[in-house]
């Protein structure tokens, strides 16, 4: 395992070096990676910066074949990566050759959205010479890129949301070098798929400032390249401290920079008495299946269940109890993260009115043992720390008295991810007025499904009000990303021949570009 | 004048008072206006999200009739808007009629802009049930408007960027209800703008809770209204200390929430060799004409002229002294803006290397006396603190040795509003390699021609990186400002009865879409 990291390219390394653990046993695996020192933060930075100009403006055909490159780069260390990965956080390997897939699929899908070129924005508006009282001058407008952007890798996606993942994807779409910081839980599977995005920098014959890896456990490294100012914009998925902290070190700057944390949620799931009455054993199956869907680390993992209190919500509880019975403990990503989750659960089922309808069996101290519990609304409205984000296989029932109750729970919850409905036509009557309420609460709203799985596509929104995300305004996943790392620059009365190719007349790029009278 | 402000369409009176100044003499004008307490800038919060649900989801017809109705309502109070805002700004008359014709301008092109309904961004993509691995569900989004915002109006444009300016337009636009502080310099101009939007608000028969009006001095008013839980985002003009602070205040709530602050610019002007030997002395007379129209007071000043040392650049100073020292002492909007300017000049001319080209005839405490400044280039580079806004009719001519020491001098500029090249075909070679620079640097890059005057339309961007705006993402004139209101929200298999209608088969609102197979 080589353990270096990579400054614009160049493989450096340090005399302070950290290990990667074994997910399932907590022992030490082999590689030694260097930790990179401040000096080196800081020139990762700097090559960034200065490789900003040329690489913001390269065609839309160049970047795209390089988002391209980099999907085949990871295809070819596939079986390297996948083996890594399955090591360093305990996924098994159908999930990590799932998540490599998705991966690339979505590289794929920004090359294609950077060649379609709506993302330029490119705006032009003729001069009006003769209007009355003041002649109007020649106006055009597109997107510039931000600059280089300081993107974090995440612990529960080793692959989708970390080195290659969807934050680096869309800053180097939208035309950003990116300097990431790895997760220090997969040090090697974040070298791997670094190599593979320097390989493809190399071989597009882009400066090496575009790409960086810097890794390291603790938060000097994250804080120092956050400050750092070079750098303009933070993608983050994390923990909601983890997210806060870096939101407090970007608004500190002299130069205030945007950040893109996706933090906390626990995606409330609405069942309607129709859908109860209709289907409530397979609905507490399929939940249990969502909510312990690789030991529960997931952003959407269905954490709050609210129901009107019914004979059909005991059937439901019953089968959802049956089935999570049988949920064997899964390894867990970290001892950390195992830890946090026995913890969580501890606080949670020591919640007044709070019970546990059933456990699954216990595991070591690397695994996740199942926990469903129950609440009623009254209890949980009286503690809303009930509602904050255990990250594992558990999920909390609410039992509510009527809808007036249920819209006030959801009124007190804080922003999340996603919310789900199971509905049959009959339940449209109770549902229509809640979805106003969940509209300004989450960033998905979606019926009779469960919100793990988010699909890679145009209409996504992988966001939502703080604290889901630090900035509501943008998704982290999907085609729609891209324009978290773009702003407008607007050009008045320029020469064509200094304009950006996007608004020349000639329209060299072929871009898509809307005309106004 | 009623001294009443106004909550969900109100009129209220307090206790505690304060009134208008007249600003040429200093003196208080009639009209005592209350003091908005912190409970009724609560009530006006409140106020506002309850009727957040009813007003974003007005058709995009009933809300462009919402706005052109407010222009009407303004146009009626014309007279008595002007004069009043004439006494408390000094500004002339014919000033805040272009400036009313402004303001109705940009209600109406985001009349225009909501019915075209592109800032819906409705798109769409069917379920694909037979893909494999995984069927896709049906998934389509739209944006919805954050909730209610908080507006600041701005001393220097009573109109346009005040009480029924262009954020209260754009957020209107968007479906956001507003919440309006007054600027204290212009109390009487405020409630009269505010009764044409409470009057419109009525007879469209909006909820009151849409548009309210807060009234008084100091900072408490505005920091309770932005540290108000129902207030969703931020909307300023203003200094950068003011701007600063509430981007705190937004930081350090539970939710934070995005603050829109147009603060601090000093808008460099890069004069070329060939349009300096071409027309250096149209160009001295022009830039004062800029540097000194309505006091300076614009945030598109040009306040930093920069060329290469010259025998030309020596004609276009001369010819810039000369219609100088012809500008009449003008009043400046308030007192306190003429102290300050008084300290900004006597700050700037202390600066080692400062020399004084030109001045103007001074006038009494309320004036602003024109001031020409130059500098070499070394001196400014070895002082940044010389290039802080100094807001009034002074600018500062920048005398460089090389290109390299202009590039340096705008690789040192902090963000900016705008950047201005006055340059002929000879001079392409090299302004060129510097538009990347500016690009990075600024909102918006024009050529031959002034900053000031700010076109209202569809490309304009009047934003910038950081100190310009607080949020370059995005622009406080023109249409693209609606966008800072919005963010996107998914629908995952959702009933067509239970999607909003932007989203709904049969398209009742027949919005654009977007479709993606």
């Amino acid at each position: 395992m080589n353990g270096a990291y990579l400054i614009g390219g160049e493989n450096r390394t340090s005399s302070e070096t950290f290990g990667g653990i074994e997910a399932a046993t907590g022992q030490p695996l082999d590689g030694a990676f260097s930790i990179t020192p401040q000096g080196d933060i800081a020139q990762a930075c700097a090559l960034a910066a200065a490789a900003f100009d040329a690489y913001r403006e390269t065609t839309p055909a160049a970047r795209a074949a390089f988002l391209e490159a980099i999907a085949t780069a990871l295809e070819a260390r596939a079986e390297a990566i996948i083996a890594r990965a399955m090591l360093e956080t305990g996924l098994p390997q159908g999930r990590l050759a799932g998540e490599l897939g998705r991966t690339t699929g979505q590289l794929r899908l920004f090359a294609t959205v950077v060649r379609e070129g709506a993302w330029a924005g490119a705006v032009i508006e003729a001069a009006l010479p003769d209007r009355q009282p003041l002649p109007r001058p020649a106006l055009a407008s597109r997107t510039i890129p931000l600059g280089p952007v300081a993107v974090f890798g995440a612990s529960n996606f080793p692959l989708a949301f970390s080195v290659a993942g969807g934050d680096t994807a869309s800053a180097l779409a939208a035309g950003c070098p990116v300097v990431v910081k790895a997760h220090p839980a997969h040090p090697g599977t974040s070298r791997l798929a670094g190599e593979a995005i320097a390989e493809a920098v190399a071989q597009c014959g882009l400066p090496g400032g575009v790409f960086s890896l810097v890794q390291g456990p603790g938060n000097d490294i994250g804080t120092a390249l956050v400050a750092d100012p070079a750098i303009k914009a933070v993608g983050f998925t994390g923990s909601r401290r983890g997210g806060v902290a870096l939101m407090a070190v970007a608004a500190a700057r002299p130069e205030p920079i945007p950040v893109y944390a996706e933090m906390s949620s626990i995606n409330p799931v609405l069942l309607f008495p129709g859908a109860l009455a209709d289907r409530a054993e397979d609905l507490g199956k399929a939940y249990v299946g969502s909510l312990s869907l690789f030991a529960g680390q997931f952003c959407t993992n269905p954490g709050l269940v609210i129901a009107l209190d019914s004979p059909d919500l005991d059937r439901f509880l019953a089968a959802a109890a049956q089935a999570l019975a049988g949920v064997a403990p899964q390894v867990m990503l970290t001892g950390a993260i195992a830890a946090a989750y026995a913890k969580g659960i501890a606080t949670l089922t020591a919640g007044e009115g709070v019970s546990i309808v059933a456990a699954g069996p216990d595991g070591n101290a690397q695994s996740g043992a199942a926990r469903l519990l129950t609440v009623d609304a009254a209890h949980l409205l009286a503690n809303p720390a009930l509602t904050e984000e255990v990250f594992g296989p558990s999920s909390l029932v609410v039992r509510a008295k009527s809808t007036d109750e249920i819209a006030a729970l959801l009124e007190g919850l804080e922003g999340q991810l996603t919310a789900t409905l199971h509905i049959t036509d009959a339940d449209h009557a109770l549902a229509a007025p809640l979805i106003p309420v969940l509209e300004r609460k989450v960033g998905r709203i979606l019926a009779n499904g469960w919100p793990t799985g988010v699909e890679v596509s145009r209409s996504m929104v992988h966001g939502g009000p703080f604290p889901a995300t630090s900035d509501g305004r943008s998704t982290s996943v999907g085609a729609m990303a891209i324009h978290r790392f773009l702003r407008p620059v607007c050009y008045q009365a320029l020469p064509d021949a200094l304009l950006p190719q996007a608004l020349q007349a000639a329209n060299p790029q072929g871009l898509p570009r809307q005309t106004f009278a």
